[in-house]
Order: C-alpha cells, then structure tokens, then sequence
C-alpha cells in the first residue's frame, strides 16, 4: 500500500515507453509495476505519465533590459509552470554592474521561498572584479550554485573576452557549468546606429537589428574559450541554423559545447513581427525570431542531437500595463524596446505540438528534451528528469489527445497578453504533481505559496573535462603539451 | 511475491541508473522497487543489472568466404553469446546466388530451433531476381522477418545498383530494412590484381587490399540510394572515420542512414596483423583493421550518435582446423584467405574495458550500443533491450569491476582460437538470464539447448521514411514534386 | 613589318589585359608592342583581343544515345564553332561497343581532315577488353591522343568500376587525362522503370529521369578512384552544386580532380522544359537541366576554381529533321528521347553575357574558363589558349558591346533549331582568326573546309601525379606505405 | 631601337611562361618580341624574367611592439627588398593610439621619400575617434591611401569589434580595403596571465602564448564582419591551417575574404624555437609559428587560392643591438619580447625554393602569389605586378638553378641577424630592375637613396562588393531585405 498510485498511464522516460502503475511513497518513486495500490489513486488510463518538466532558463523577479521589471514574481512564475506541467525552473540571481553577489542572493534566495515548484539559480554574473572570482564565486560554488550565466552582448551584462575566459576558468576550477547568452555587441551597436540613423523605428526591425550572422560569430567564440581550456558549456537560446551549425563544428572538434533553444524557435519567425503599429513588440525577445524557413532546420539540429535542450526563457514582461513594453518602448529607439515574452506554461505544449504531434521527434525524446537533458546538464538528476525508483515524484499525467487553443485568460501567469494567443495547440498537462503532491489539474493551480524546494547542487560527473588542450598549453596542470617544443 | 527477484542491484537503461529491485514473473519484468521477494532470489549488490546484450551482427552454421563453414553452429554461437551476457542475437539465412530463398529458410529455421538465445535472421539476399523480388521477400517480411543484408563487394555476394535500389525499393514498401556491407567491389579486385602481380602474399596485406577509400567510396553509394528513395538503412560494420564521416553527412542531408560498428574495429588495428608467418591470419577479417589512429576517431562518431550500435560480427573461422584458415588460406592469393574472426562472448567487456572503464563511454551509453538501439533499429524493441515493465526478463548482472585476462580456453564458441588472446578486460557478465531463467553464471553454460525463442518482427514505427525525395519524383507515391516543373 | 597586325585592340588573356597591337607572322604571334606595322593590319579600337576559344567538349560525325547520327558533320560543326570565336575543339573517337579502337580511330581522323578548326580528339573508350588496355590504349597515347572518355551510365557506354579502374591506371602509367561522364547508371535505370511504369512520357520529365544525386553519386565514386590511383581527372559537364561540392571535396583532400561545365548548365534550367508537348525535347541534355536556383550555385563554383572549364558539349542532333528527336522520340519511352543540344557557336556570347556583362566574372576569368585553361587541361598550351609570343596566332577581335538576339538561321551548324533561339546576348565575337588567318568576320564564315590542323600531344606536365596513395599501397611502384604495418 | 631590351630570356607572368625579349622605354614595358635591340642589352639566356615582386607587408622605421624601433629605416629595407628582386613593398603609417593621422602622415610621407624602390603605405588605424573616421580617413583615402590596417590584438593596437565595423564600414564607402591582424585579445592576455603564473619564461613559450585556435577565432569573426557589411578584407599573415579553413568557409559563403601568408609560415615552426636560453627570441614572431605538420597544410590553401599572397611582414628587431630583443626582452616577461624577424630580401627565394623547386607551385604561380596578386589586392596592377605592355618596367632576371647559403653579412638590410641563416636556397634574384634601371646585380645594390616613388592609387574595381546582406538589412543603401518582412 503506497501513498499514492498513478494507475493504468504508460509511462515515457527519455529512453522508455511502457505500461505500469507508479507507486509513491514521501514523495518519492518507489515502484513501477501492474496493479499497485495506494491510499490515493489517480486514474491515468488513455494517458501518459512523464517526469514533470525541467525548465532551466526562466526570469522572474527580476530587473529586465531597458531596466523593465518582470511581470511575474517567484510564485506566479512558477504557478504558471505548474500549470504547464513544469515542476522544476533555474531561475537567475541577478549580480549587480558595480557590485557583488552578496549584495543579492541571499535576498533573491529569501524571495525564492515563495515559489510554487522546485527551483535552483543561475548565477547571472556582470561583475568579474577579481574578489567574485577568487572568493565569491567558488564560495557560492560549492554552496550549491553550479552554473553561471554571462553574456556577450547587452551594454550592462556583457563581458569582454577576458573576462569570459577567467570566468571559464573559474567554473572548471571549481566544478561549475557556464550559460551563454551569445550574440556580438559590436554588431548590435552597430546596427542599433544604422537603423536609428535610417529611421527604422517599428519594431519589427528587431529582426534586423541582432542578426543571425551575430549569434554565429559569438557561438563561435565562445565556443573556441570553451576548447581552448577543455570545459564544458552550454549556450543559451540557439535561434539561428548557423549558429547550430557551429555547435556542432565544435562537437566535431571534440569540445563539450551543448546547446539549447527555445519553444519560440521552434514556432515563432520574424513574419509575427508583421503587425500594425507597436503591437509588434510582443514579439520582440532576443535573439530575435528568425526566417520562418529557419525553424524547420533547428528541428534537424534537435533530432541529430546538436541541440539537445528546449526550454521557455520566460522573460515575463507586460504590453499594456504600467510597467509594459508599451510605455518604455513605444517612443524608445529601436534597441531600447524591453526584450522578452511569457512561456513557461505553454512549453510543453507548444513543444508537444510542434514536435509529436506531426512526427518530428518521438514521445521519448520529448521528454528528454523538456526535462531529463536539463536535468542532467544542470546536475539535477536523478533527482529529477525521469521516472525512475528513487527519482522525485514530479509526475505529469499528459493528454496527448487533447487539442485546445490557448488564451491568455486560462494562463497563471501575471503577464497582460500570450504571443501564442489563439494558437491552436495538441497535447496538454492533465495533471502535475510535486513530489507527490497535487499542484494542478485541468487548468486549476491546486497547489500553494512556498511549495517548491531550493535545489542545492553537488559536483556533477557531467563536468568532467577531458583533457585536451588546443594550444599545447594545459594551464590548469601547467603542463605544456606541444609536440614541436622540447 | 514474484517468480524471481534480482536484489539490491543497480539498474541501468539507455537513459536511467538506479537502485532498485527487479521482479520477474512468467518471464517477464514486473516490478520495478525496493525490497521485493520472490520465490528465488538473486543477490545483485555491489552489481549492476543491465538488459542482456543485443548482437545483431551474429554468423553461425553458415558457408562463408572462400567456402569455409563456420566453426560455430548456432546451439555453440549462442551458447557463447549467452555466457558473454547477450540474449538475442540476430543470425542469417543465406540465399544461394542462383536460388531462391525458398531453398534455405526452412532448414535454417529448423537448424535454429537449436539456439541458447533469442534470435532472428536477416535475410541475406544474393539474387534479386524479379521473381524473389516481387514475391519471395515480401511474403517473408511479412512473415515477420524485417531485414534484408546485402553486399556492395564480394565475388558471391555483391549486387549492382540496379539490383541494390530494387531491394531498397522493396524493403520500403513491404516495411523492412535494409543493412550493407559497404565496400567497392571494384577496388577490390584492383588490389587483389595489383598485389597479387606484385607479389604480396603476407596475410597483412589485407590491411592494404580493402582500403578505407573503398568503405567510404561504398557509404557514400549506398546512403545516396537510400537518400533518393527516402528509406532507411544501416550500414554494418562502419570501421574507418572517413566511412562515418559520409554516414554523418548523409544524416545531415536528411537521410536516415544509421552505422553499425564492432568491437574489433574499437580494440583492433593494421598492427595486430604485424606478425610473422600466416599466424597474421588470426587477424584478418573485412572490412580490414584499420590505422591504429582511427579507432579514437570512431569513438567520437559513437559518442556523437553518428554510429549508434556495436556489434560481434561474429564469423567464427577456426586457424588450425581441418576447415580453418591455415588450411584454406595458407597458399592462397591474399584474397582467398578466409575472412572472420568470432567475438559474440567477448564483445561486452571489450566493450565496457575500452569504453565506459577509460571513461569514453557512461553506463547507460553502453547499455544503448550494446543493446537498447540494435533492439529498436531491428524491431525487436520494447520486448528486447531494456529493463522496464512488460519487457523479457533478460538481464545481465554485470561485474564492473572484475579484471580477467581472455583465453579461448575459457570461451564457450567452438572455434579453436580468439583474437583477444591474452587481452586484460575490465567489466564481465556475472550471471545471465534468458526470460527469468538462468543461462549463465560466473563463466559456466547453465542453459540447455533449444533454449531460445524465434522473434518474429512486425512492421515497427522506426521504419518510417519522410516523404522527402530530393530527386523530385516520388516513385513510391508516383508524384512529380520537381519545384521547376509545372 | 609583320605579316599581319591587329591593331589598337586590347589584349586579354588568363592573367591580364593592356593595350598593345598584335604582330603576327607564319601563323605565330611574334610581337606585342604598340603601333606595329604589317602588311595586313586589322582595326580593333573599341574592340577585345581574346585567345580564341578552346571547346574541348564537341561532338560531331558520331553516332549518339538513340542511334541518332550529328546533324554536323566535322566541317559543320568546327565551321560554326570559327563563327562563334572558337579555333580549337576535342571531339570523340568512338570505340565500338564490342571492337578496337583500330577499327575506327584511322578513319575518323582521315574525316577529320575536313574540320574547319584545330582538333584533337578523345578517345571514347567502350570496351576495356585486356587487348585495349595493355596494346592499344598505350600506342594511341603516345601518338598524341592524351585524353581517354569514360562513361558511367548508358547501356552502350558505361563501364563498370573494375574497368574505369584499369582505365585510369593505364592513363597514369602512359600519360593521358580521362575525362568522366559521371552520372549513376544504376539510378537511371531505376528511375526509367519507375517512370515508365507510372507513365511519366512527357519529355519535361527528363528533369527527373536522371537526378542530381546520381550526379553526386557518381563523382564521390570516380573521384574515389583518382584518390586511390593518385591521378588526375576531368568530371565533364557538372550540372548540380552537389556534385561540384564533392569535387571541392576531393581537392580538399588533396586530389586532382577537375570540373567541367557547359553553358547550358548556367543559362538553361529544369524550367526551360516546361512546353507543351514533344517541343520539350529541344531542351532534353544530359546531365538534365537542373533547377533555376542552381545556376547561381555553379557560378559560385566557377569563381573559386573549383570548376575551371566551361564547353559547349556541342551535341547537334536535329529536331523535326528525318534523323531527329521528333521521329526517334516522340512515341519513345522517356529515356529513349535522343539526349543533346548545339551550342558550339554560342557558347563565348552565352558565357560573356551571363558572366561578364553582369559583373560575375571578369574578362580575364573569361579567357580563363572558355580556353586558357582548357589548353592547359589537355596538353595544348602553350600553343593554344593564350596571345603570348610563340604562340599560335588564334585571335578572336570581341566586341563587349554588341547586344543581339540569337536566331538559327544565323547559326552556321547544321542543325534544325538551337535551344537559345531568340535570346538576347551581349559580347560577340567579330573576327576570328586562325593561325593568322581571318576564318569568320561578323557573321560571315570566310575559311574552308580542311583548314584545321590535327594537334598531336605529347606527355605534359600538367598530368605529374603528386605521390600520395590512401589506401596505403602504391600499386604502380609497388611500395606499402601503411603507416602501421612493419 | 628601345632604351633598354632584356633579351633571351623566358618571361614569366601569373598566367604565361613564354621566351621573347622585353622592350623597355622610359621605365615602360614597350614590346614583348624575338629578337629586340636597344640602346642597353641584358642578357638573360637560361634565365627567367619576372615581374618584381610586390611585398605589400614590410614594417620599417617604426616604433614596434615593446617601443622597440625597427632596426631598419625605411631606406635600408628597400635596399634590401631590392637586392632580394622585390620592387615594391607596402608599409605602415602608424596613427598614435590618442592621436590622429594628421599627426604622423605628411611626416611619414617626408622620411619615404629616402625609399630605395617604389612605395604606398597602409594606414595602421589605432585611434577610431569619430572624427578620424568621419573626416581623416576618407580624407586619406580620397588622397590615394586605399588600405587600412586594423589590430584584433595588442595593448597598444587592439580595436573593439564595433569599432572594426565602423572601420569596415568608413572603407566599404569611401573605396578602401581594410587589412586585419586577426588574433584574439583576450586570449592573448588570458594565456599571458596564466603563462607568467607558472613560471614560463623561455622564449619557446611564445608557441603556446599565442595559439591558433585565438586565430582561427579571430578570423572567423572579423570574416563575419565583412560578410555583414559586404565589403572585402584581407586577413594578413595566416599561419594556421585551421585559420585558412574560415576563410574558405567566409568565401563558400559568398563573402571577399582574402587571406595573406608568409614565407616564414612555410619555411620555419614551433621547433625552431627550441634552442638553448635566449637565442630562441630570434623565433619570435606574431602569430607564432605552428607546428611543423601545419606547414604542409597551408601550401594545399595556397594551391587552391583560398590564400593567394605571400609576403614577408619583414619587422626587423636587432637582436644583440643596443636596441635588440635581448637587452629588451632577456628579463621580460614572455608577452614582452619583442616580436618580427626580418625578411624582405630573402622572400622570394624562401618561396621559390620551398614553393616551386620541389614542384609544389608553378612558375607561373610564383609570380602570382609573390607579386601579381597583391598588386591587384592593393590597387597597384597593372602598373605593377606583371610584365604586359604597359606596366613598368620592374623587371628581375631570375636564376632559378642557383643553389647557395643564406648568411646574414651577405644581405641588405641593418638587422644583425637573420631567422634563416645558414639554410640552402635554390633560386636567386641575379638582377633587379625599377622602371628600366638596375637597382641590384648578383648581390651587388646599385641603386640610390630616394630612387622610389610613391604610388598613389585611385579607386579600383576589385573592391566592388557585392549586394548581399546576410542581416537582411543594407546599412548602406538604408533597404531592409529580409525575406519574412513585409
């Protein structure tokens, strides 16, 4: 007699696909077998049961470009996550230009305890002053916080090339993965003062602004830091085929470069962006959409395993509202209207119905490219990221059959409007449970304030370098290793 | 309370590894949980349980090249599989090059009753007369035999292009695949002529008879055919990067050509043939051992998924034997020496030795190579390849840290000598069970001939070609899709 | 004071252009200087002085696919290539299917004495008997026929890879260069009976009948055997950037090996097909016209160097005419239509005018791709392909700015239509000398009949093969060079 | 009756090798003939005639890396150019780092005027002020300075990439091309940083200082700058392999992305610097030299014409001198020893002899890579750069059976020592002519200070770019392009 029994789903992990009742027991997997029983049973026949989704690139709470505040806290955030079936968000601790890390995380981390669904954080680091990188960021390291996101691009996050590498350094010093944000600042300057001096102001010009060809160049840079010191790293929303093209250069080349995209890659292009007046601008994120041609090669790079990640980058900002795009983009230039859109509850959905539904990838690599790959990457697993005995009891009973459109109403969120609005979508969350517990079901949010866990991270074997060194120089051993020098 | 249970063991899948008991009843995993009890229990801790191996790469009972019999017949073939932890292998049925199939399938499928495993054939076409074509292979695919092996090379085996697309064009529309031995027979005989003119006899030379350009020249051939007819193959025994590198780009391109590789090409080399007299022998088999540099190189094309099986290809020849090579080989051409060397009991702790113990490989990417991917490639999946309720309880409790040195006299084949002679391996199969039942343990045949089970395969999903014919006709669908064309 | 002058033009050839007049004396060019006096003088203000044009793809007087004979006899055809600026051309010695090249190589050359132009010839070899290879093929090299033609599709013509490999090795042991149909006959067929079994007749179909990839095919493969052989090739008229990237590939890698391609592949497309009824067939050529976006892609070929030879493949069969497509075709099969267009004489215009006039390729690249290079390919440079002192006087006065519409009536073969009728091209020859003597003045043909010189070739230096053999084996030196074996 | 005829030689352009005797008045190549008499004869049976060489790379009297002052002034560099058969080189004007051009040009201008053979400078562009871009630099450009030199790297030198596009941009408009020392910066201070940390400090270190990968990087993202922009480059000293693959890769894109090499990069490598204590500086030269299998590799770039110039960067730094790489480097850290060895004397033969001698380059292609294509690169053909009627008359009499030693008493330049003393060249320059006047005879300089002219040059047809704006936004011409935009 379990604590609870999902009945009579088939069950889909990243490798599997099968029949059996799932016994829970502290909120723990403790049994896949026929006819089990519980004290509660949850009835998933005609269902699929699959590990609750992992997203690792979610905004909330936090100051956004042009100095815009998300729309959604902690807990709507992951409210909405809930709703979408996702039971585990990476979040990010948002480090001041001038200042320190202990300047806010332990706040954020105070803040975070609100939140409805496991969470962790992303070190977002702008400050590579050399105390953060010889005392706060190994400390925060092995405090638990294995990943750091920088960014190339961006006049108050970027980082310049040293500063990248050190912080490489840093990370595989101490057992750390680095994020990227990559696209080149130059060009966006660039282009920013060309279309500003053209007159280029509606914002469906964002999809000029911050080129393909940009996104290529800083993946392939980024890229060559990660050979040139032999660590691994993942880089944020791949939106261009060329920029995937040049991961998977790198995988060539034998470096540990992975690759994530994003749900509106895969759905969205620069062809939204053709709206009247400034109602365009709830298509604006970065890196911009790209060519509606574009989208259907990125499921090419998806299914060869270039990219192997999906996530939302929920980047909650209101049109309409006080705060909205509207009142500090619409007379803004061009590269000042606030970047980011909503899409945390919508995620798996889209990426079901994008990707299942019309046979581009199977039931089991939707899992893992919606959870158990970012769990792995980000050293959550096993953990999370499967069905398996001992796993957390994040479970999704999922309606692979139900066809709904989607509304902005019928979302948890605290944003005004959806850039799916209306989009007619297969596949949905039926039920989501957190360790066990009931958090949603049928679009109701059932669970409470505060629910979610903070996940501390341990050094991960997924870490591990492996030891070559493109410049015949390992300058971690301090061993040099070309084969000309004597 | 189960039939059986394996206690206290780790369980590994293509994409999972946890602790956890095992139940088995009627042959079949059932449970899936801490502290379970059967009626016979199996202690596994300090052990991993993995799903027995897949070898879908397995000669046995067969006239081979040069007209040597194989030393195996399948009862020792399997018998050997069995004790080397792999429980379905797939063998084949060979068409007489003026006959029809009809001539050999029943008696080899009678002859097989005799198995120690699991198995299947591949039906190995070598007349693709219009009459085999049109009824004997579809009548025997849908008789649940899904895979038809054809040869590029090879004076009684290859067929010309022509006959390749027919049977292409065949398995596409009667639902099976299609594996190849790609090699270009011209080259072949170029270099046979040319060495033999030149006076090279040593056994070594056949590191030069069959060049690597002659893989590459036969991948790049055969994926073409399967790009134009939108179908999907597996090409076998994939030895030299630049092979992989076409099966690479053709996956690139769209196509789904998958690679298979074996062991010998991951642990062998052109240097093991390094020896003096016609001992050099005991090492020639085709493809030809390739540079000792390559093998790195094939390890990124598994690690990447370019290639994404590992087979035996096991071709048991003995040396000494009255049938053997030294008997066929000695004093013929460089080209007659019988090729083939056995492998079905060592492949998985060569496999888990060069791999997972260096680090290469992690413990669910071997359980995916060795046995998950054959197993869905060849339709045998989810009853084959991995543990998860519902599947056959073939399990393998795996000792990963036994070191043990390879000899002959220890193996369970009937051919008079190994090529892994004397090589120290780390990662053995403890105990072996063939649907709940003990076959093997610690070295000793428990099984009994007769054992296994035919497997007929139905039409699976995995088969399912795209729709994308770059030549811009469909000859399946007879639609001219040409963009030019009105 | 020089026999003849050509004065106030400028020079162009593969390197560079300048004013200067031209003297001439005994057919030769002996002096560059400005302001030569002669005992003729031409005006050439305003005007180009190229080399005339180097066509060394040209049929004539041969018996084609179908059994069609040329409509152009030697003359015809060599007279409309003087009209067109062309002063040299290679056409074919065909090899009967089942006889010796001594059955038709005196005759052919005895009816080449009526051409109008320089010629040398290809020896077009159809059966690779072990006679051929080793007696005749050797004697009629060093006689001065240094270039072979193979075919790799077409009933009558193709060779299997046994045989293009001997082909090649006796081209490299004596000294000539083979030329290549690469195209895969195995596709050919396939798709013939596809076609015909849906009863695709319509000659547009043509475009699908033989695809691109069996273009690719057959390149990767004979490139393959040039690799292995160390020895260079030409790859005749490459139609699709397919198959111009696989040779890209192979000189990548070290081979030499060349590209071809004809003008029709850069003007002409699967579009021009799209008319009503049998008249498509003036468009039906092999390789098949590819797709419009194509033609941009060779360009791209063309100006890296990837490809280096533009020709004409002047294959004049006749349309309405008693011997044409019309009678041999229309109730044929699709691929029975007689494959071939003319375009000997428009072939500098087209190739000026899509290529010069809008700013692709300069007049220098010009001279380059229409005859230097071509020269230099098949052992006729110095001689031929360039206005260098001692060279011969083969002139042509180009008038860059002439625009005007192609007809057939203007034409000077003997065929019933041309498939660029009524084009608009600019950049047309308006004085063609040969060795110094005017052979056509705008529009006029004012040489005769046996006015072109056989040119005999001795071994050059362009053949030297470079040393490197993949496979590990030189099979010409009979030296192993693998680097594993002792 | 000519001023001067070179008689009996063969000459040699990029396209031609032909024997005739060279015509030459007032310093003009006037005819080109058998058999020419003038007023002064040549001889030159059994030799080559060749165009000078054009080394458009060649730093002197200037300020270096470190403040060391080039050991050369601009006299004694083109002295020795001279004697090496090189007639015009390009050097530098350097702008202050704070400064403007104004500042240095007409000063520079002044001391050039000293120059042994004729000249043009490269603007070396360290202060992009919005003034110097808006006013200076098309100021200089319009006065016919038409090449920018911009730094990636170097404290002193580097711009940041929205500067670069400036650059780029100011060049594209006002007609100039923009030449790069492409090595990234950050790359170059990270292995400095870590490097000094472990204590080395021998000048072999400098191998591993400064890796290819931080080129290849550097390359890739300067090529991604000009595709952006549509404007050519040329990307100086190439001397990774794997940096000549992204220029391959930029122009398979379409884009002009020319790339330069020097003889050093051929001839010397990383084991030239493994000599015992100080010495090895003598090796030391930006980027650094690669490994010895690396130079094989950038001849297969050179034959393809991925990189079409070789040059000399001759940066001559004494080395025992009072103003020497010891007395500034001994004690210095690794990053500040002084980096340039000179060169411009011993170019051509260094080329020859690796290049040509043992048949891995023609004559022809020679003259092409050390003199026709950087005179058209940099606007100087065809006034330079080729024997045609027309050019000047810098003209060189080249022994190419001369077989001797480098030593450093025998050359020109006022370095105390050279990188290649001691090694055999074969093919030497015997005379040098500029403009009909011979400067240097069998090691002998017979010219005269100030005997050089400045070579002004106009805007010119190979910069052209091309239209294509891989954003789908021309800066230029204010058009957005984008597909998907309405």
């Amino acid at each position: 007699m379990h604590d609870l029994v999902i009945r009579n789903g088939t069950v889909v992990t990243a490798a599997d696909i099968f029949a059996a009742d799932i016994g829970v027991d502290g909120g723990i997997v403790t049994a896949l077998a026929p006819r089990l029983s519980g004290r509660t049973e949850i009835e998933a026949r005609g269902r699929l049961v699959i590990p609750g989704g992992v997203d690792s690139h979610c905004h909330a709470e936090q100051r956004m470009s042009g100095g815009v505040v998300n729309a959604d806290d902690l807990f709507t955030a992951t409210r909405s996550a809930a709703c979408g079936g996702t039971t585990t968000v990476i979040c990010f601790a948002l480090q001041p230009r001038e200042g320190r890390f202990a300047d806010i995380v332990p706040e954020y981390a105070q803040r975070a305890t609100r939140c409805a669904v496991d969470y962790a954080f992303h070190l977002w680091l702008r400050n590579p002053s050399e105390q953060v990188l010889a005392e706060e960021l190994p400390a925060l390291i092995a405090a638990g916080h294995r990943s750091v996101k920088v960014f190339m691009t961006g006049k108050a996050n970027w980082l310049d090339d040293l500063a990248l590498l050190r912080v490489l350094a840093v990370a595989r010093e101490h057992g750390a993965l680095v994020t990227v944000h990559a696209e080149n600042w130059g060009i966006h300057q660039f282009m920013a003062e060309r279309l500003a001096a053209g007159g280029f102001r509606h914002p469906k010009f964002h999809a000029v602004l911050k080129p393909a060809i940009g996104e290529r160049e800083a993946v392939h840079r980024i890229a060559s830091f990660a050979e040139l010191l032999d660590t691994p790293i993942q880089v944020f929303h791949v939106s261009a085929p060329e920029a995937a093209a040049e991961i998977e250069a790198a995988q060539r080349r034998g470096a540990r470069v992975h690759g994530e995209t994003c749900v509106q890659y895969l759905a969205l292009s620069a062809a939204d962006l053709n709206r009247p007046g400034f109602e365009a601008a709830k298509w604006v994120f970065g890196p911009a959409p790209r060519g509606s041609a574009d989208r259907h090669a990125l499921w090419d790079y998806l299914k060869r395993g270039v990219l192997d990640v999906v996530t939302s980058d929920h980047a909650p900002v209101n049109f309409d509202a006080a705060d909205g795009k509207k009142r500090w983009g619409e007379d803004a230039p061009l590269d000042q209207i606030p970047n980011g859109i909503p899409g945390v509850e919508t995620r798996l959905s889209i990426l079901w119905s994008e990707g299942v539904a019309p046979g581009r990838i199977t039931p089991c690599e939707f899992v893992a490219l919606s959870s158990t790959n970012a769990a792995r990457t980000f050293g959550l697993y096993p953990r999370k990221g499967t069905i398996a005995i001992g796993s957390d009891a994040d479970l999704v009973v999922w309606d692979p059959g139900r066809t709904d459109r989607v509304t902005n109403a019928a979302l948890h969120h605290a944003v005004d409007y959806t850039p799916y609005e209306g989009m007619v979508l297969t596949g949905w969350a039926e039920t989501t449970l957190l360790r066990g517990e009931v958090v949603h079901h049928k679009g109701r949010y059932l669970g409470r304030e505060g629910q979610g866990q903070w996940l501390p991270r341990a050094a991960y074997d997924w870490l591990r370098p492996a030891g070559r060194f493109p410049s015949g120089y390992d300058p971690f051993g301090q061993r040099v290793t070309h084969p000309d020098l004597q």
